[in-house]
């Protein structure tokens, strides 16, 4: 059974990490009454939690604005409070399924509580969610600054990781990036990859292995994160237990962080079949300089449109941008 | 006489608004050991100051993580702080005139106290500045929060602004878009306009007018703003002063808010002939989703690159994807 609004809504935001919130701030108070819908269908892959990434970040020293830093959640707090301050509406459901319409008809949105909701903008910005090893104890440092991170531009220059030595898991050229970029931190620069070759191109693997403090592990895998806790009783990472993928030997490898670096899933699973065009990794497909998609009246903002900078400052850039361009839009056409 | 210095930098930051500052953070988290110069040659038009725009702004209430606003002045301190704090250095001198290298060697600048340095990467981020129409009452009230604005999107939902009368000058497209944005807040949006046809497109023109608290006021422009103070002292604007073009005629108009839209002029004058594209309108052309110039190693980031958003959100974005992709290059060269 669906349940049909009367009302048509001049914008829907779906998802509220960084790109979400500022879309939302900047449609508010643009008089678009924007309506934001927090999450996706649960059959999307990962955690994809309202507040987004973030909400698994201790310790944020790199958005802009806040010198000593600020906890992730807290960050997503305070975008969500300013946001409601403008009149932004928050609803606690999901969109399971969207139904892009292509002659400038309103848009219609299926809710996860089964409703069908109708607007003539949408905005996207439902993330993309790192890929874990899928540990429990990886989990849990991940989730409390124990020193497991799926994102060393992020984390990577933290005071913990400081001359400690440090793994990143993958073999692609991002693990080849993100572990060079970790050499200038980490005291030792271990990548851990389950087969004897990599991905990679050449010059980046050339890049990592000429620094001195880089080491490959070949054929292995971490099967398990080992913590201790430090003078405040917080678990910290003290080492990872590997196994070797050829002979199956069990061993330890003192590390104080470890960088899961084996890609990103976009949060797009429930935009199949909507027409949208993605490109080759699954991500939304933009046009030049702008947040327009290939559907009229859709935009998007963020990590899910985003595979090369997914920083929150970038995120919330994006989604500012796609809250002018779809003032622009709703204006031009008589809508706003 | 030049005095050379012997280091060459990683990365030398020019500007220091939001996409500096953040630039400058991301450098300096990555190690890149940035410098950024705070400003460029006074021969670059308008008040160039340390800062950026956001120096003239009393109240922020549009950048994500504020929710209760916050003053330009001060949220340029807390980005200055976080730069330093990971140690980037911060001159305060001008660059006068670069010199980009086209074989990978190093770039040179020069700056205002007759010096030559050098540097492999260069950020350029020294912004734009709104054009003015020069007057002393506009410029003061301009930079005390007294209701003269160059940014409807940034200013024109301030309650102060809420249910009054409002004047917009200009008479292009965005002076059309500014105003019919305007519309959503003011009891009535005058635009004020030297000549008796507007350069504006059509369409934008009848957006505009089909409001029914638009209206055109031809033949006009704006000799004095007249202010009163309000409760607490502060001058607050209460209408403009009109002239005639045609019969000389003065006339007063009263108004709560004025917005200059008669352009912008990005600061780049310190780089003509060196080698940089710049589109139409003067700003510099970056490749595709990238802060990348036509030149190696030299990148851009804010408004000097920026005709269409010009957000302090959309900048500092802008200013980490240029410290994401200079890191990228260095680190390519051997160079980090």
């Amino acid at each position: 059974m669906t349940d049909t609004q009367n009302s048509v809504h001049k914008v829907v935001i779906i998802g509220s990490g960084p790109a979400g919130w500022t879309a939302a701030i900047y449609a508010a108070r643009a008089n678009l009454n924007p309506v934001v819908y927090v999450g996706v269908a649960k059959q999307d892959p990962g955690p994809v939690l309202p507040g987004g990434q973030l909400m698994l970040t201790t310790d944020v020293e790199n958005y802009p604005g806040f010198p000593e830093g600020v906890a992730g959640p807290e960050m997503m707090m305070k975008f969500e409070q300013q946001a409601r301050r403008f009149g932004t509406k928050v609803v606690g459901e999901d969109i399971v399924r969207c139904e892009f319409s292509n002659d400038c008809s309103p848009h219609t949105l299926h809710t996860s509580d089964g409703k069908a909701i109708q607007a003539h903008a949408v905005i996207i910005s439902t993330g993309a969610t790192a890929n874990w090893l899928g540990l429990e104890s990886e989990m849990m440092l991940a989730t409390t600054g124990g020193g497991v991170s799926a994102c060393a531009v992020c984390d990577g220059a933290l005071p913990a990781f400081r001359n400690q030595p440090l793994a990143v898991i993958g073999g692609g050229d991002t693990a080849m990036e993100e572990a060079t970029y970790l050499t200038n931190f980490g005291s030792k620069v271990y990548v851990i990859h389950r087969r004897d070759s990599l991905r990679a191109s050449r010059v980046m693997q050339e890049r990592f292995l000429s620094k001195p403090n880089a080491e490959m592990m070949w054929n292995k895998v971490v099967i398990d994160c080992l913590s201790a806790p430090d003078e405040h009783g917080n678990e910290k990472l003290r080492a990872v237990v590997l196994k070797d993928t050829v002979t199956g030997e069990e061993s330890e490898l003192a590390v104080k962080g470890m960088f899961v670096a084996i890609g990103h899933t976009p949060a797009t699973r429930f935009l199949q079949e909507s027409g949208l065009v993605f490109d080759d990794a699954g991500y939304i497909e933009l046009a030049t300089r702008s947040s327009k998609t290939n559907i009229d009246g859709v935009f998007a903002a963020g990590d899910v449109a985003d595979a090369k900078y997914r920083q929150a400052i970038t995120a919330a850039g994006m989604g500012c941008q796609a809250a002018i361009d779809t003032e622009h839009w709703l204006g031009a056409r008589g809508l706003h």
